[in-house]
């Protein structure tokens, strides 16, 4: 990497269909010089999240990207200079840097994070994934003990510490999952009680099956039909976490919303709770301390999918999108 | 009426498409022998609720009514005779004892209600309406003082209260109702900031108008596309009660449901709940001491809406569908 140089990624135009490499245009730009109270950063592992995908919509909890900009992304980064108390080169850092080598970012938009191995887990169990995965289950779906626990997406970077979680929490826990290897991997490997391949067909079918009691907690990424499918298995008083609606990102978002809302939500009582992690940063420090001692315990696997090199980064947002991944991908600039 | 003889209205067919009169057929029957558990009581008020067509669709958080049975129906009656303890020739219960002049009717499916005048009151207010309205808006939306709170069915026996109870608690209310009268009464009889009528179109418009500051908590009544307008409209961290789904339940339920769902909640952490308000029953006299001091203090009009003659009932739910009622309709036995 010369560094005078800056890789950056743009985004050349927002998709109005699937998301391809057409959408994206490797540049390269100068190293910029942080202002006051900015700091120069060097990315070292940028996060691939569906989100990103959803960001090209419009407005959700952030901006929408914008066409001929640097695709936004958060990743974490290593302080290279600063021009900002609290941070000095050599830290680590999270913060939204952009699909890029280099950002000058204002301190106040950055989190200092602590040094540790592999830095990797500052993406996955300990980063927005994992906390995700916790304050969405505990928080919003409130298991109990033998309850069912039911999660799409549930091999990718949060639904598989969802599952996870929930085991450790004593419920019977069914993942869904696009092919047979996904859903093999959460049975034998993660504890899974059962999982339903999304891609047999039949999901309404295959899920009453694996969940006999009914569902008393969905936690859902997906949306559209796996979330319909769910409402109807649901259990009077249960609690639907609404985290994501992967299904709707990539291409023209559904005319139409679940059969079952309002009906089913009021004969049934449930509540469904829309939720973003960082509305959950104060009790941040409890999450961090209980994802540990899980992780140190052998209780919860963290799964990683690491890409390397920064001009791969459309690739694997567009796999991701795809269901390539297993657990948390990121790419290694 | 003759004391041998029992006027029952049956439903001869379950619909599948509009409720009709064909659809109805009265007949007559024996005054019942109440069995050891049971009393024998005369109707005296049968309350019309939209539920009662939903209960055609199948079971919901009770049986399905059934083709060529009395058809079903809440209301007030008066004890003729008791085999069960604690029930008294004269006494006034609640409970379900269909359409009919007479039902034998197991003590324990009663409750036995207070003597007051008008005792209409028992099936407005102060009943099923009147504390639907009060747990719905006040245990599952939670408006706070300045909030903006929309409702739809507005000018219904629940809607009628909920926005009453809503100006009570110091919010901008907006009722959403069928016909320029009806909004005219909301707003210069009932207290109302606003009314939209759904009938002119536009709604989307017209409640974006009237809420200019987004809707903090949605009672929703109808479902369907006012649901799907309301969840467009939300704040973040907006509550939506969802009390029913009038728009689904006369003719065929919608095969879709509305937009934004789960997008919408997720990005706005919205928290949508169904309700019924059976479970709030252990919190029923802190309710009913709050009603009866706003309507004794003015603060609270009481609407009701009496039909006379068991014959009428059929058509009185059949008008009730198509939006002739305002407040809270019910016939006269």
């Amino acid at each position: 990497m010369n560094a005078t140089v800056n890789r950056q990624i743009l985004l050349v135009e927002k998709p109005t269909g699937k998301l391809g490499p057409e959408h994206f245009k490797m540049s390269e730009g100068t190293v910029p010089e942080p202002k006051d109270g900015e700091v120069l950063v060097r990315a070292r592992y940028i996060s691939l999240d569906a989100a990103n995908r959803a960001w090209m919509h419009g407005a959700t909890y952030r901006a929408a990207v914008e066409a001929n900009t640097v695709m936004a992304g958060g990743g974490i980064a290593e302080v290279v200079s600063s021009k900002a108390p609290g941070l000095s080169p050599g830290d680590i850092v999270f913060g939204d840097t952009g699909w890029q080598d280099y950002a000058a970012v204002p301190a106040k938009h950055l989190t200092k994070m602590p040094r540790m191995e592999p830095m990797t887990h500052l993406l996955s169990i300990y980063g927005i994934a994992g906390l995700t995965a916790y304050f969405g289950l505990l928080h919003v779906g409130k298991p109990k003990e033998g309850e069912t626990v039911v999660v799409s997406a549930a091999a990718g970077s949060v639904g598989s510490i969802v599952g996870q979680i929930a085991k450790i929490k004593g419920c019977h826990v069914v993942g869904i999952a696009g092919g047979k290897d996904k859903c093999n991997w959460l049975t034998s490997e993660l504890g899974f009680d059962a999982a339903v391949d999304y891609k047999d067909g039949a999901t309404y079918k295959a899920l009453r099956a694996a969940a006999p009691k009914g569902i008393d907690v969905y936690f859902d990424n997906v949306g559209g039909d796996i979330l319909e499918a769910c409402i109807a298995l649901m259990n009077n008083r249960g609690r639907i976490s609404c985290c994501g609606a992967i299904s709707q990102y990539d291409g023209v978002p559904s005319a139409t919303g679940p059969r079952g809302v309002p009906g089913l939500i009021v004969v049934k009582r449930l509540i469904m709770q829309g939720f973003i992690v960082m509305d959950y940063m104060n009790e941040r420090d409890q999450a961090l301390k209980d994802l540990q001692s899980w992780v140190a315990s052998g209780k919860l696997k963290v799964q990683e999918d690491v890409i390397n090199g920064l001009e791969n980064t459309p690739q694997a947002l567009i796999g991701l999108l795809a269901g390539e991944n297993r657990g948390k991908r990121m790419v290694k600039v």
